[in-house]
């Protein structure tokens, strides 16, 4: 007999919120990913070509916490033609002495949504100015709204732009935040225009050819490119990577394969064995990051199996002493 | 907000048996790897060395099957000194229109002990000889006993030997088995022993060396290895895979780097480019399978995410037909 707790998608958004909690549980994962014996394997992936359907399984084991998850996200890009979102999953929670099975965290992406974004805090946080006011985001998604919320929790972010392909949706995003975040918040049509003196740069787009260029981007500037987490994505034009003074991963092994470091390898604009900086070795004190306020500096995320590890942990917790969920025995 | 299906090992236990259709079921799972665009990604693993621990993740999907599962194996096995069981674990079985999750499988291992015992039987079905009447299982655990059982089911077995490490579990579990089944079952110590005169052979343990030697194999005989699920597992000496007349795998990709094979080709007995037949090819009369009453028959057999899948949408039918299971939503 196994008893484990079910937590729905309405329990985590009453106990897990993007504030600087979880920014502070996410930068904890990836202090770990550098300086602790944490085991991430390569994502499994299985794609289903005829219905636009792809599903990534990722997983960590973070020495130290009870807990390791294993999540299930995946896209299918023709749901919205039925009314359904493109994304969605879940998370199992397993103990990490027994294997047990301890919670199902049926998040609909919600978890992965608010880790996604801390991410992007925590990215910031370690690279762009710590004066940084003006924002580009790049897409019009929900995760394109969490990433300006998300920079707002470490920077004082003033203004911001939204870049998007469909304009529409654009201007519609743009007046969201507008709303949501009482802060100066413009539709920008053009993407170099977008980036012009803006201190932080976002993109989290599913874009597979570089939406910015070389040219577009000056002195000072960050960019966080999250959009990269399958080999055919790619935001950000391989000659940007050349030009930055301080290119940072997640984990260099995925962006090797994944991120916009693959493209810039396949481009040969970076050597094959060039050593690449994790943000877990700044986080922990063991690289430098950003060295001078005219550094271009670039994140390149493409998601972690640590950070679901971290963000189920906290949701668990939270859970227990709330005493949220519903526990089930099979 | 997503609606699914909660089944209990309780409740699949009343469901999905170890019988001709669970049979059939892992059959045609065999015949679409063979003969159908299926898409199996390599295993996730993921070891937690420190409690002896390791995680398992299969899928597959399978063209024509509505849904296919996630499957979460893991192994702990310290477990039985906390009074838990090594192995267990659950499934999640998704749309494969929508990604969508569609029931969640809290069985514990329970389906993956029954097609794993399915495959013992789909393999017994293809290639032991249709009088087999003898059997040879090594092991005393829970697959052993639905090993014999499986066998029973496709081949006219009256009499079985029971070889384990340890020979009370030998006895205990030969006492079960003759009361469960019918058969004659004795505990026999001593492996060559155990196998002379056998005509289908089935080793189910976690050996890191091999227990059955090429001395020990005669003309006729089949002999199906089903412990070797990762690098370090080996039951059966590479001279063993030489003299077979036909090597059969689950999967050819799986069997080079996980099964019994791999063991061979690291010693150089087989060559790295030999082509190897799977057992889906047999089903579907692309290949032989065995072609005199004498050829000895090895089937390699890794646990594939196809079996996952078919065991699953079957579960997922026979639930919906019998009314069983609690509706979640999220």
């Amino acid at each position: 007999m196994t008893r484990m707790t079910i937590l729905t998608e309405a329990d985590l958004r009453k106990i897990v919120k993007l504030d600087l909690d979880a920014v502070a549980c996410v930068e904890n994962a990836f202090r770990a990913l550098a300086t602790e014996k944490v085991a991430m394997p390569p994502i499994l992936r299985l794609d289903i070509p005829e219905h636009r359907g792809e599903v990534d399984v990722k997983t960590a084991y973070v020495p130290g916490l009870d807990g390791f998850a294993i999540k299930i996200s995946p896209g299918f890009f023709d749901n919205p033609k039925l009314g359904l979102p493109s994304t969605n999953g879940m998370m199992v929670l397993l103990s990490a002495r027994t294997g047990l099975v301890e919670a199902l965290l049926l998040d609909n992406g919600y978890l992965t949504d608010i880790r996604t974004a801390a991410a992007g805090a925590v990215a910031a946080k370690h690279l762009a100015r710590p004066d940084a006011a003006i924002a580009a985001v790049f897409g019009a998604g929900m995760q394109a709204k969490l990433q300006l919320e998300a920079l707002k929790l470490v920077r004082p972010i003033a203004r911001a732009r939204i870049w998007a392909r469909d304009p529409v949706k654009a201007e519609r995003t743009a007046g969201e935040l507008r709303e949501r975040l009482g802060i100066e918040v413009r539709a920008e049509p053009d993407a170099a225009a977008a980036i012009a003196g803006a201190d932080v740069i976002v993109t989290t787009t599913p874009s597979t050819t570089p939406l910015i260029h070389a040219g577009f981007v000056a002195a000072g500037q960050h960019l966080t490119a999250m959009g990269s987490d399958a080999e055919h994505k790619n935001e950000i034009a391989p000659a940007v990577l050349r030009l930055a003074d301080l290119y940072v991963a997640d984990s260099a092994a995925q962006t090797r394969r994944l991120g916009e470091l693959h493209h810039a390898l396949d481009a040969g604009v970076i050597a094959g064995n060039a050593e690449v900086t994790e943000l877990g070795a700044i986080i922990a004190g063991k690289k430098h990051g950003r060295r001078s306020p005219a550094d271009i500096t670039l994140a390149d995320l493409t998601g972690t199996g640590v950070q679901d590890t971290a963000i189920a942990a906290l949701a668990r917790q939270r859970a227990e002493a709330a005493g949220v969920g519903t526990v089930f025995e099979s």
